[in-house]
């Protein structure tokens, strides 16, 4: 079943211990999309300014993302500037430019309507809403979030939680929403809002996930050569919502099957800045190293 | 096959989050002892003051740990005091009084030579190694080590790297020690200075392990009730070198088994200041998370 993504298209510029990129394809939309698509049909929804070049264009063609739902507005895409620590565990934003962004006001296609996945990337709170409201019955829905929305719109972004069933974010962010340091409690008390699973993404120390039926945790595949962290929190949602839209079932072993997949899906978007992590990756490679992951999980 | 530790025994004085405790019992032996005792014998090398309590003899010997190298001398018991961090990750030293662990000059027992897997628990790396060349023809020896010890005794440490299997250190040693940020970088680093594997432990983040067949990461085993972090890494390592012992085998195999034994003991500990978390721990129920944390990470 196709899984259906909302959120941003942006040009990157970003600069790591490993080097640096200028004004690359990148985005929570863009990230999602490319990993999601090894598992099934990908629909788009985002907006773009006029400066959007066509190299971008077939960036996402090439991997048959479907960009019927990509809007092009007068003026230019959003941009972004960030540079990261030696370790790559934290960032700084060192210029933000919404543009075309700034008032995203989504229109889902007539096409995308009966989308039975669907991941609301990064956007305030209002307008994933807005997009949820626009599906007609969707199996399976996951968000994310970030700081700005738990500082300015924290109303909104509780509201949604009760109309989700997972929430993907990160462990900063999980303690600024609840107050908790512990992240299992902290997830445990988003859980109470209303998802039925709250994941914590850590970065290079994997990701937890917390449901009705329990706590699980799992480590970050090893990544030697680690150049961008960018997008890395948005391919581990494409993997996890491509598997449940793959498998067309929702249940707690598709769930953690999933979350194995995002893991390896981020371990690629690490090795290349953009979406060069994923340049020659096939299917096979994804499933290659999902089983290299799963025998170093055991014991 | 019985397990010798030599490290330290000390009176811990230290507050958390969920609260406080004073002149506990506490150092890198005892934690070690208690979590690899679950597995067979162990053979503890030790020194204490005169005011080391008949209390804390008796907690040891409890647990069935051979206290014939555990030496008194006159004077006080180390002592530590420290101040963990709201979420804690990390922790304040407010007081060390080393005592009579200050000058400590282990001689092990004879009756403790022949032991087969032998752990080197924090000291001086001189010290580490002087226990060693006392030992007959042991098939596993472990060390750990400290920031100390990185800054004042590097060739002292180098030199031992050179004569041990396996080395657990923290991720912010492992960092120090080597100027590599990337953490399989720096295993990957110190593997070249001798051992066939490097552990370095994460915290509430897990553990890597490095070896010349491979990278292999492992989550902590999810703590919800988290009370004191003090002996996490002793504990991981007793139920790692215990796993080994109780195996009476050293291959890649077991050493993975070690590892994920070495989390479930490690997740006990932290659920209690001193020996606290063990308390009424048998070895089914640490068999019992040991298969839970396998279901955890079958996907």
């Amino acid at each position: 079943m196709p899984v259906c993504v909302v959120g941003s298209l942006a040009f990157d510029t970003i600069h790591t211990p490993s080097g640096a990129a200028t004004e690359v394809l990148g985005g929570s939309a863009t990230f999602f999309a490319a990993a999601a698509a090894y598992f099934g049909p990908v629909r788009l929804v985002g907006v773009v300014g006029e400066d959007f070049p066509a190299r971008f264009r077939a960036q996402l063609a090439q991997r048959q993302v479907d960009c019927a739902g990509l809007e092009t507005k007068p003026g230019r895409t959003f941009r972004w500037e960030g540079r990261y620590s030696a370790d790559m565990n934290s960032r700084e934003t060192l210029r933000v430019e919404l543009n075309a962004f700034g008032e995203f006001e989504p229109t889902v296609p007539a096409s995308y309507r009966q989308s039975e996945v669907v991941f609301l990337a990064n956007a305030a709170p209002r307008t994933q809403r807005r997009v949820l409201e626009q599906m007609e019955r969707p199996r399976f829905v996951a968000a994310d979030t970030m700081d700005l929305w738990i500082e300015t719109a924290r109303e909104d972004l509780q509201e949604l939680l009760g109309r989700i069933d997972a929430l993907t974010i990160n462990d900063g962010e999980a303690r600024q929403l609840t107050g908790h340091t512990n992240l299992y409690t902290a997830a445990r008390t988003i859980l109470g809002w209303g998802p039925r699973a709250v994941i914590v993404k850590k970065g290079e120390h994997g990701a937890i996930c917390v449901t009705n039926d329990g706590s699980s945790a799992l480590p970050a595949y090893p990544v030697e050569r680690l150049v961008d962290p960018t997008g890395a929190g948005d391919a581990f949602a494409g993997g996890l919502c491509g598997h449940l839209a793959e498998r067309g079932a929702m249940g707690l072993a598709e769930l953690k099957r999933g979350l194995a997949y995002g893991t390896v899906c981020a371990s690629f978007a690490v090795q290349g800045f953009s979406l060069d992590g994923f340049r020659n990756v096939t299917r096979h490679d994804i499933d290659e190293r999902l089983e290299r992951f799963q025998a170093m999980l055991a014991f």
